[in-house]
Parts: C-alpha cells; structure tokens; sequence
C-alpha cells in the first residue's frame, strides 16, 4: 500500500508531536569522539560508523521533539561510499525514530540526470539483478536554477512515491542576495522561483491541503515571508537559518498559513551543540508551537 | 608535491591529444549486460561493479581521443553506497587512462555545506582515525543559485587542489530560459552569473593563460556563445548538448577563445550508444579539432 502524500504525514505528525521542529544531521567527523567504538577497518569506514552511530544518539534525544529529520549529503558524501552507508543507516535510525526524512542535497540537474535523482531519493532503478531501492526519503531539497524542465523529473518522482520537494527559492546565507534577490526585470528572482513552485503545488496537494511541493525559505531575511506566503499559499515551508546563522523563531510568523504544519523549522548546530540536545530541542518546539498558535 | 594548476593540466593535455573532447559517462543500470561476470552480491552491489566494469570498459575504447572524463553523479548514486563505489573505481580508471576527471554533481549549497562538497570533492576530512581523501576530482560542475559565498568554499578547495570549477551560466537544456534568460534586470541573470566567474577567474588561473573557474554553457543556444566568450575571456568552457540534445559541433566557433584548451566538449550518449565508441570519439575528436583551428 501506498503511503498518504507527505503533506499528510507531515500534517499529522505535527499535530501528533505538536511539533513543526525538523532535526538537521550535519555531522562532523573532525568533532567525532576518537574513542568511540567502531569495527576495525580504514578511516572512512570506522568514521563512517561513527557518524551513523552519532546521528542515532543524536535522533534518540531530539528527535522526540521533532517530527523530522534532515541528512545533509554534503557531510555524508564527504566520507565516500562508508559515508553513504552511514547515510542510509541514519535515514533507519531516523525513520525507526518516527521521524520524516528529508534529503538534504539540493539535487538539480537537466531532465535526463534529474530523473537519475529521482531514482536516487525517492525510487528505484531497475538493474538486470533486480531493482535497487534508493534513499527512500520523504522529501528532498532541489534546486531550480535550471528551470521547470529540470524539476519535472523530480516532481514525477515524488508524485510517484507520495514524497515531497522544497525547492529552493530564498536561501539563508548572505550571499542568496546575489542573484535570488536581483529584480527579474520587476519582482525579484526568488518571486519568479515561488511561481514556479505554486504553479505546480497542486500536483503534490495532500487532504490536509498542504502540498508537499515546498519551498526553503530562509528565517534570516523575515521581511520577505509575508510575501513569499501570499504567493504560495499552500506550500510547506522548509525554514533553516536559526541561531548560528541569526534568525530568529519569534520573527517567523508571517511565514504560518493557516495550517499547523505549514512550517518546518530546521534546527541543526543549536541543537547537536547545545549540552543537552533533548531540552534544546524541546524548548524550540514549544516556542515555535507557541508561535503557530499565535 | 602539488599538481600544476587544472587549467596548465588541461593545456597540456590538449595539445598532446590534439582533442577537446570530454568523455561524459551516464551509465544507465538498467541496460547492463545481464551476463556481466559480477561477485555474487545484492542487486545493488551486483550493478555497482558492473556499472564500473562498464565504464572502465567505455574509457578503454573512447578514452584515448579524449582528455577528461566526467562522471554523472546521480548515475552513481542511485545504487547506493556500491554506487559511490563504483564511482570511486571509475575515477581511478580515468586517471589510469591519462583522463582528468571531471565530478558532474552541480553542487551548491550555504557556505558550510559548500565547504563539506568541496572536501568530498577535492579535499579530504580530518577524522579522529586519519584524514579521508576525497574523490580526488581535477575539477567540478557546481551550482551558483545561492550567490557568491555560496561559491566561495568550493573555490578555495579548488585553489587549495590545484582543481577546477565550471560554474552553470547557461544550461543546454529547454528549462534554461525560465530562469537563466530573465532579464535581470537590464542583462540575462547567465550574465550576471559570468560575471561572478570572470571577477573570480584570476583565483584559479593557470600559467597558460586559461583560468580553471570555467561555466557549463550548453552548445543548444549557440547565439549566446559569442557574448559569453567576451564576458568570460579567460575561462574554460564545459559545453554539454550536442547531439541527442539538439547542439551541433559546427556552431561552437564563437565559444573558443585564442587557446585550443579553452572549450571542453562533452559527449555522453553519443560516444557510449555508438556501435563503435572508439570510431565516435575519434571522429567528433578530429572535427572539433579542425573547428579550433578554425
């Protein structure tokens, strides 16, 4: 059986928890305990294992708090194929935990390789020995820079496993001024990206009537959430940029729509860092559920 | 003792094999030889050594008329961790072959996931049992959309390798014009992006001449070409889309510069679905030769 839409999964998951927290899993080998204990093999295999075992810690005290989890492949890719077993270990831990998994890779590509990562998060690809399954994640991050060609793959592809994309359409860092911010000739370019995603959020709407076609909206520049809300009213909102990077929850409700669940809230180093990550994690639910509420 | 620079590498390496040709390898699990002499194995495992075999097999045969290989990382991904595996014994038969190694991935990300590609990539990760290299990549295609810091790690891991970069400006696919030709808003937003890459080219520039911070321009616009010659002078150009896409050999002219290693031609399905690969190379070999000689 087929699961529900991810917008629906989401949607209940977050009354369920009275969450909107997603945990991010950026691991960091340099910062791995040198005395963990790991099976005897090279350095990639035995930080590899360590990461895997880091991020379950890790999904064992926060994740109650949270309603997913977000791998970023980067940190996982970084230890070659070790690391992506331990990738694929984490996406276990995490969906043994209760948790969504969202891929965090900001995949894009032209259709014939877009479609290749479809296969990598969300499917599977036929071989002359059987099908190999791929990540199974949830949901995925992709970039559009390449057009509405180059999502259609992966929107296919989620739309075939019931899993949702959050394009990218105003990221958190600095440096998103460069281009998203640059007016395209009238609305800025991050405007036109939202069209896109709001022109297609009815090929992943869920019951609830959420779509899981989604968009990153980073928390570090609130004055464009009013506006990037009223352009995609149904789009889940895949928020990173609190703490470290200086946004703030209290400065994210322009960012809710009417449902609950209308907003995930990444949180990664102010949770891994903090010393207990299990009541730093608690504490950004209630206050971002507080917020919802408001 | 550290490597020339990527684009003094490339150079060289053009005018030895009289080639610009760049070998693109795509493999498709699901057309592999159901009677490939595999390990006994999952599926996955199975179709990762074939997929290496095979490309160890396409590098033999189109490898000598050309001067880099590139990879397609989703093709790998999507068989898991055997995947990056098999990509890792592709890379080092490449290399084998005399081939630098190009990593098609289009990474991008906020400055501190950047900075993990570029060690997987690149570089290498220091981990409590040892440092664990990388890909070992000459150089990559990444992704600009989120602005210039966003840049920024992945060329200070170039530079730091001696690497390259070839940054999207203009894709070869239909979807490039919904965001890459936007007036932005008095040029096209792919001049804005060749202009982060000229600004930057002295960042990674060789003793030829050339800058290895190179754009992906697609040869199915080739009216952009000449524009995108003057705005990216020094620049190497990694030209995606001929044949099944649409693109001819015989438009590229205007995209070469004074130096014979200033355009790599990518070629995927037209070599590897050839009946004789070997013969498909050497041919577009000799014919994009002749055009740089103009």
């Amino acid at each position: 059986m087929s699961p529900a839409p991810f917008a629906d999964r989401l949607a209940a998951l977050v009354e369920e928890r009275q969450s909107q927290l997603c945990l991010g899993l950026d691991p960091d080998p340099s910062r791995l305990d040198p005395s963990s204990t790991t099976p005897e093999g090279s350095a990639a295999e035995r930080a590899g294992h360590a990461v895997a075992d880091h991020c379950r810690w890790l999904i064992g005290r926060a994740g109650p708090a949270c309603v997913a989890a977000k791998p970023q492949l980067a940190c996982f890719e970084r230890l070659g194929a070790p690391g992506w077993a331990a990738l694929e270990r984490t996406v276990t831990a995490a969906r043994e935990a209760g948790l969504l998994v969202i891929a965090d890779g900001k995949r894009g590509d032209v259709p014939i390789s877009a479609a290749a990562y479809a296969q990598a998060l969300f499917g599977s690809t036929p071989t002359p020995w059987g099908d190999v399954a791929g990540l199974g994640a949830d949901a995925a991050t992709v970039n559009p820079l390449a057009g509405a060609d180059s999502l259609e793959p992966l929107l296919e592809g989620a739309a075939e496993a019931n899993a949702g994309l959050f394009v990218l359409v105003r990221t958190s860092n600095p440096g998103a001024a460069d281009l998203l911010d640059l007016p395209a000739p009238e609305a800025p370019l991050f405007e036109l990206v939202a069209g896109l995603v709001a022109e297609r959020a009815d090929r992943l709407m869920g019951e609830c009537g959420l779509s899981g076609l989604g968009a990153v909206v980073g928390a570090t520049e609130p004055r464009h959430l009013s506006r990037l809300r009223a352009l995609m009213p149904r789009s889940i909102f895949l928020v990173p940029g609190l703490g470290p990077q200086g946004g703030r929850a209290a400065d994210l409700g322009a960012a809710f729509g009417e449902h609950p669940a209308s907003v995930l809230v990444t949180a990664s180093r102010s949770i891994a860092d903090a010393p207990d990550p299990a009541a730093a994690a608690s504490e950004l639910r209630a206050e971002l559920w507080a917020l919802a509420r408001g």
